[in-house]
């Protein structure tokens, strides 16, 4: 099933998608995609009879698939094309860092580029959604932790990252530097997450065009390793990192400026549409 | 006035603390210590009449003093002399990385060391909690965005840091390893940020002794810092740095184990006691 939150920022109201588009409010069930909430999609989902749910208009603004939200956890480098591309190794275990989850946003919000940025970069990225608590699991069990997985463009600065004294948080963080959704898919629907092809545009220009086939670490070793430092939490964020095809991959590098439109999207899982403006 | 929260882990609820140490709930007036309650504590504090309210037990757990933090920021490298005894050069600007929330906990609550770990180390650091909404702020104003003070344990474990692949949230973000509290002192009863004297002892014995006058970045200068690169949003906390004297430090390196009892704490901000415990 396909879950989604709609309305205002802040204050987003979860319903599900229909096969044909059409957005059903389940707020009469659940609060929110949040907390306990996602430790029991599949009940949910069970007990949902499309027909009988108020339609939402069309035209609503999507907000973040997923709300209360702890964690935002990235991995670092897990493609090995995408490595290449910039200039690094595949390294010897998952690298991981932390955006803010200040920087999440809806999946069509703008890509907002902070003052003083030259260099502001795009990510497509397989998003998994946790759904129950995870600590010391292991591979053969972490997929039953999953509550689903998402679209996240992982917008990224890369003059901040990585020129400005140590550690990638800093590029990784500004605001809306972190688009997700626009659905939450249950793992039900998704046939097998290491097989989804995954693509980036901008202008409409092809830029990234890869498959979750080549990430380096999967999801199921990501959880993993993961909950060997600390507990995952329903509702925390994974991105699992992101094939080659990133501005700062090409020569010369290209970067994003004010005016310019970005679209990517996942197998299955939706696409996102972003206008990208100067703060 | 000096806040506290109290009670069961995620249940806390919030109080204050008189200068002969008594709790009284403030449960009556606020739900919580978080979010719009923050922007607002000089308000809130012109309403207490302490000798009104309910005295709490004195033997109640104490939670972290504030609740509803959604980033968990630290400043690495920022005592000259911490950056010594690590073998590296102050950084020309502020390094930042983040904690996971999910590592936050009572300052009282136990150290864990986790499964795997050989090097878990201590950092007594001046905690920044954030009241009011800042983006873009400069220094002359920074201030004015301090909800409080605390004292804060930003417990790492240094393999899992340094030794396990680029970036270091790893040993950063294990499950309670940010002891925040027990106050939350509001800005008008901390004579001067940059002039509080700070301790931390293992076992009886004094290995951090040192002042926030030698931090290299003053807490005014980071909050504009942060500030440029994403919005820092009331309930967000930032550990400002630890001065010399971890564990790391010393030659050869000496590192906790269960059955160790680790204290500290901030002239003015109170202490902390934890036993350290295996997972």
């Amino acid at each position: 099933m396909k879950f989604i939150r709609y309305g205002e920022p802040g204050q987003e109201k979860p319903g599900i998608v229909e096969d044909n588009g059409t957005i059903r409010d389940i707020s009469e069930l659940v609060d929110d995609l949040s907390g306990s909430v996602l430790e029991n999609l599949d009940d949910l989902a069970a007990k949902i009879k499309p027909e009988s749910l108020p339609v939402v208009d069309g035209s609503v603004r999507i907000g973040p698939c997923v709300g209360g939200t702890g964690k935002f956890i990235c991995i670092g480098l897990n493609y090995a094309d995408h490595a290449a591309e910039s200039g690094l190794e595949v390294p010897p275990e998952p690298v991981i860092f932390m955006k803010a989850t200040s920087a999440i946003c809806g999946p069509n919000d703008p890509i907002i580029i902070p003052k003083g940025s030259e260099k502001t970069d795009w990510e497509v990225e397989l998003g998994v959604v946790i759904g129950k608590k995870a600590k010391y699991v292991d591979q053969d069990n972490a997929l039953s932790h999953v509550a689903g997985y998402c679209v996240i463009n992982d917008v990224s600065e890369r003059a901040f990252q990585t020129e400005r004294a140590g550690q990638w948080t800093k590029g990784k963080s500004c605001d809306n530097f972190g688009q997700i959704g626009p659905w939450l898919v249950t793992p039900d629907d998704v046939a097998d997450p290491q097989d989804l092809s995954m693509w980036l545009e901008v202008n409409g220009e092809k830029v990234q065009d890869g498959s979750t086939k080549t990430m380096v670490y999967g999801v199921a070793h990501v959880i993993s390793y993961l909950s060997q430092f600390f507990t995952l939490h329903p509702g925390d964020v994974i991105s699992t990192g992101t094939p080659p095809g990133v501005g700062m991959g090409f020569k010369p590098p290209r970067y994003l400026k004010a005016g310019d439109v970005v679209e990517l999207g996942i197998a299955g899982l939706g696409s996102q549409r972003q206008d990208v403006i100067a703060d």
